[in-house]
């Protein structure tokens, strides 16, 4: 894409009330939009990041079975009566509305209820289990507060999982084998793999725990206990020495982190499969309740925090695998020819590209290249190409390289 | 993908309820949930022909220079009430709803009035224009009546692409051309180019005219008026003496035809610049108010309509481009390992392949694959296999042949 094409800008300012760093910075960049606090557009250049992201959870998904689907945000009440969570002291963060013929509606802040719904139709058997679908969809939440950009918001994306099992075995071996597995990869190809960790965390009516996935980060609002021989972490809210025995963790094995839930994994058990009667006839003919569980991914959140971890004080900067683009591609002086080719060779081989094509000063596109937090910067001057050379300037080391045309593809590749 | 990795099922009945033909079919196929009337939630093979539908308009809206973003659904009333259209007598199809300390919201019908807003941040000078925004978004619009399945949603997906010129001269250029253009090539390719009419429709404040592509269909809720040599239709709001004769057209040349309204496109003029104050300095220094124009398109109602339009006695019959597979292999008897390898021969060509692989009876296996509507059947059986010959059958002339492995791939290539 060439950057006279792009309609956003880069700009000195964000918006004087945003206060989250990561919204600061994203919105600066041009790539997202503050709609109001907790609910922000997405530009192309942010449209592209969040797709990014969604694109590699949608992969993991499938690899482990997962059905795509894309349940409404629109909601009747009755089967959240059924559950017991259509009251706004059970779920304090209802957005509700009304049709205009009075009834009233809320909008999904989470859908175990729906689905539980939807599967009564599709599961009646052991032979129609298990089954996982999941779903991208944007929940609606009421936050009192959502002072941290893309971090909590009030529209925001989620991917959604659901499992559908038999038994709490075939339950606990997909919760703890290829979710778990499904998870790590997910986060690994983010490039938040080694800062991640599974963590321990308090698992309500149906098991003993339940797991959040929690990046290190000074900016998070939770703490954890992380055990960093063992890969592992516990959540303060279960951190207590009877925890810590189960575990058999000694408490000078650990450190105090802040950091910031980017997933979770939840046993459901039979929690919403009783109050709304999803059962199944097993192999000798009896009526089972279907053992549930549901596995979240913030998308949007990530990006923030993405956005905020790896930021420096020149601006973004992204992991190779969710950059908007691969290569910034700046054009100095007069070299249109030459840098038009290159942009066309790049592009060829599928590699993306953003071509600062403007008539700008070149100070103007470094600065802004440097915002932007593309990985890898290429320039074009007359003075390079007068010995068939381009200058090669990764953003996260900022150290440039001249190449010559065939050094730089296979930099590039 | 195999059925037996698919949780939907087909079944006998639709809800009681539901009294649309795309509505009854595709929640018979599984392709859809009804939530409640106008909300429709997509399962799997649903997801992946309103995928498919988006992928077609998104190419060619990007081959005219659009940029994708992302707007909110959640939406400030300042915008509104500047426009004048907040109040409920003025847009009589909001949904509102309240943040936690009482200000109120909407949930976005349409997006004029945020993206002029947004667009104010980026848009200063002549050098900024023209550009082209647009989204595929969900829209909520809270209709006293819907009836019609996917033709007509409370909760629905839209295509909304947005112009900003600089002169008239500039957006009539780009609303007669390359946007008219590009939607020509939608219902081109989306398999209703024959049936689908640029028609003459009333034109608001800012033009004489606007435009609605209107496809022909008899459960169509609107009147038009077809010239069927010129390739253009007149719609019954706009049918008079005097249009008649702007557009050098005798009443004895045009058919009288119930028709879907798909898409549309709107001069909008300065209706929105102004009172938003979305200026521009042009090139002698003066400060001029943004021309706009809006152009949308329904995926989710051509879904409803290409499903309902196509549809047989035995069930839907999709486009090539849009089925969300393009073949049902269905293996009857003994055949699992000849028919897993034709599985994997055909998806390692990148023909996508719905693999009944079911311990079913060949009838239901049959009837499935014509109430599902994929393009192709190919059956392996005991018998055929003998011969190494398979059964290739087009659902939409149900006329099969008998093909050596060779033929069949020619066939699919």
């Amino acid at each position: 894409m060439r950057v006279t094409q792009l309609f956003t800008k880069t700009t000195k300012d964000a918006p004087a009330d945003e206060v989250a760093k990561n919204a600061q910075l994203l919105i600066r960049a041009g790539y997202i939009y503050k709609e109001m606090a907790g609910v922000y557009a997405y530009l192309p250049l942010g449209k592209r990041v969040l797709d990014k992201i969604i694109q590699i959870i949608r992969e993991e998904m499938d690899s482990i079975g997962g059905n795509e689907i894309s349940l409404t945000a629109l909601q009747n009440s009755d089967v959240w009566k059924t559950s017991g969570r259509w009251d706004d002291e059970v779920i304090d963060v209802w957005f509700k509305t009304k049709l205009a013929n009075g009834t009233e509606l809320g909008l999904a802040p989470t859908h175990e209820e729906p689905l539980t719904k939807l599967m009564k139709n599709y599961i009646h058997s052991y032979k129609d289990l298990p089954v996982y679908p999941y779903q991208f969809q944007i929940k609606f939440r009421n936050e009192v507060r959502s002072k941290s950009g893309l971090m909590r918001g009030r529209e925001f994306w989620m991917k959604d999982l659901y499992s559908f099992s038999r038994s709490q075995a075939e339950h606990d071996a997909f919760y703890d084998g290829a979710v778990s597995d499904a998870y790590a990869r997910v986060f690994d190809r983010l490039g938040l793999g080694a800062i991640t960790y599974r963590t321990f965390a308090s698992g309500g009516s149906f098991a003993k725990f339940s797991h959040e996935y929690q990046t290190l980060s000074p900016v998070g609002e939770d703490t954890i206990y992380v055990h960093k021989e063992k890969g592992i972490a516990i959540n303060e809210e279960v951190y207590t020495d009877e925890v810590l025995a189960d575990l058999g963790i000694a408490k000078d094995e650990l450190t105090q982190e802040k950091a910031v839930e980017v997933g979770n994994i939840f046993t459901l058990g039979t929690r919403f499969s009783d109050p709304l009667e999803l059962n199944f006839t097993d192999e000798n003919g009896d009526s089972k309740p279907v053992v549930m569980g549901s596995y979240g991914i913030g998308p949007s959140r990530l990006m923030g925090l993405i956005a905020e971890h790896f930021a420096d004080d020149k601006g973004l900067v992204w992991p190779d695998n969710v950059a908007p683009f691969t290569v910034y591609l700046v054009s100095i002086g007069d070299v249109a020819t030459q840098a038009d080719a290159l942009y066309d060779e790049l592009t060829s081989k599928g590699i993306e590209v953003l071509y600062d094509d403007r008539d700008e000063r070149a100070g103007a596109k470094f600065a802004d290249a440097e915002l932007l937090g593309i990985p890898y910067r290429v320039t074009i001057s007359e003075r390079l190409i007068a010995d068939q050379k381009f200058e090669f300037t990764p953003r996260k080391s900022g150290q440039s390289e001249v190449l010559t045309g065939d050094e730089l593809l296979a930099k590039l590749s």
